[in-house]
């Protein structure tokens, strides 16, 4: 898209989901909220990290497998057609097979026309208790990532990149105005009462941290309900909701319940990254020629 | 100092003080501070930026820099001993003179044995209006750095370092276990109404949201207090006090107020460290092959 024509404000709509047991029904069900968001004036619509499923790394399992498909694809050409309707861009994350027996977590980016205009694979690939990602997916190959779209500049990462300030940064100096983190984190029943408000907190801070470190919205979309693996084993993961928006001094715009499905419209504003970025020009300063040791695992050759 | 003398657990004593227009008073302020916090348990005692004087930057001014100081110097020789006596170790930020024109925003960390373990020099230097720094300092030429020290290994960055998450990366993977910021920023009296909450909030996110990617300590350790440039032009600067320590999970273990001075004394806990690490593992997911582009100061080369 040319930057002309861009607009200086649109708004994002984050599509805060339960997962059914039914792929073919979550993809109406998110065709349906893609139409529902641009209705309330959203130019952007983002969906929840693996929407099409329930969370199923909650246990690792060979026959999972056969859920993923190819980008473009018949998620992608659905939802494609459903941007296209609506005029908006939509970031549609995928279980991405890519080879037989190679997968990745994508995300694509659908521009207004529908077509694909970009694909992220996540980069970060967690695996702790029912979260077991690495049995599943790939890490990323194809690097942090920006998109020209309708909306102007945008960036996608997934879930757990959103603890990773690096992410954040190299996609922000890629020119985004905007982070989005389709998502899937919940809460350990057991684990809830005594850590859920805390852990629900810092991942809300993090991701606040990076609107602020690179002066730009940050949008994180995640899933809501509790999701009990296959074969009823285990207590299962009450997602926590709570998609935002901040903007780029970290403020949260609008954010949704804990508890249940809702969209998220609210504001980028353009200027506003420009207004915050020149009243603290953190870009300006940042010392590149001292940080080289961030491609190091750790820093302890302290010879 | 060997490995297996350091406590498991120690407390921290963060220092938010007043400044008067007497360099010598400040100073002689600074040592009782360093008893009075050692006497409530403290077994390092961090001092905030610049604790000599007022926040002289906030004009341009070419005799402030008799000011400055050589480290080893005055100021850490006087505090070697404070620190010897209360046996602490000592966080000391210097106005370092390292040559005729050459001067450093710097911190010096001092050691219970009163001697100096090392120098930091402030790496991002700021300069915005009231805040005109890259007059008065050269950009430190030290890198990022961690210490060891009586209370084990810490790392110490000085105020504009906290809005760069690669500074607080870059130092955690030294191994510090807390990250402290000595700092000097406040509010300008006529932005205080409109932005003050939000611009303190920030500060406070941001660096919560270090300790949250790197799962360590970190200590902001401010100046209190309404200063007026010398001259009297202008409104001044209301520093906004607020030193906390944060712990690995972003919590806020221990805060002073806004508006005068306090010791905040809390402790930290390196077994706290291992446990929040274990339970959400930042550190084994990094894709150390894919940061390079860190080092770039904007990746707008997108042939």
């Amino acid at each position: 898209m040319a930057a002309h024509s861009t607009p200086g404000k649109y708004s994002v709509g984050l599509v805060q989901m339960t997962m059914s047991a039914d792929p073919d029904a979550n993809l109406r069900h998110a065709i349906a909220k893609v139409a529902e968001a641009a209705a309330a004036g959203a130019k952007v619509v983002c969906l929840p990290e693996l929407f099409r499923s329930r969370y199923f790394a909650q246990t690792e399992d060979a026959r999972v497998f056969d859920l993923a498909e190819p980008v473009p694809g018949p998620s992608t050409d659905a939802l494609g057609k459903a941007a296209k309707q609506a005029g908006v861009v939509v970031i549609a994350p995928v279980f991405e097979r890519r080879a037989p027996g190679l997968y990745h977590n994508s995300a694509a980016t659908i521009d207004v026309d529908g077509r694909v205009a970009g694909v992220y694979r996540k980069m970060h690939i967690p695996d702790d208790p029912a979260y077991y990602e690495k049995y599943y997916f790939a890490p990323g190959d194809l690097g942090f990532r920006a998109f020209d779209t309708g909306v102007g500049r945008i960036g996608t990462l997934v879930c757990w990149d959103q603890w990773y300030p690096e992410g954040a940064r190299l996609t922000a100096l890629q020119g985004a105005n905007i982070l989005f983190y389709p998502t899937a984190i919940g809460w350990h029943p057991k684990e809830k009462a005594a850590h859920g408000a805390e852990q629900l907190d810092a991942w809300r801070t993090i991701q606040r941290g990076h609107a602020i470190a690179n002066g730009c919205y940050v949008a994180a979309v995640n899933r809501v309900g509790h999701e009990t693996p296959a074969g009823g084993n285990g207590d299962g993961i009450e997602f926590w909701g709570s998609s935002f928006l901040a903007d780029p001094f970290g403020a949260i715009l609008a954010e949704a319940p804990a508890d249940r499905e809702a969209i998220v419209v609210a504001e980028v504003d353009l200027a506003r990254i420009e207004e915050v970025r020149r009243g603290w020009p953190f870009l300006r300063d940042r010392r590149i020629d001292a940080y080289g040791g961030i491609t190091s695992r750790f820093l302890d050759d302290r010879s």
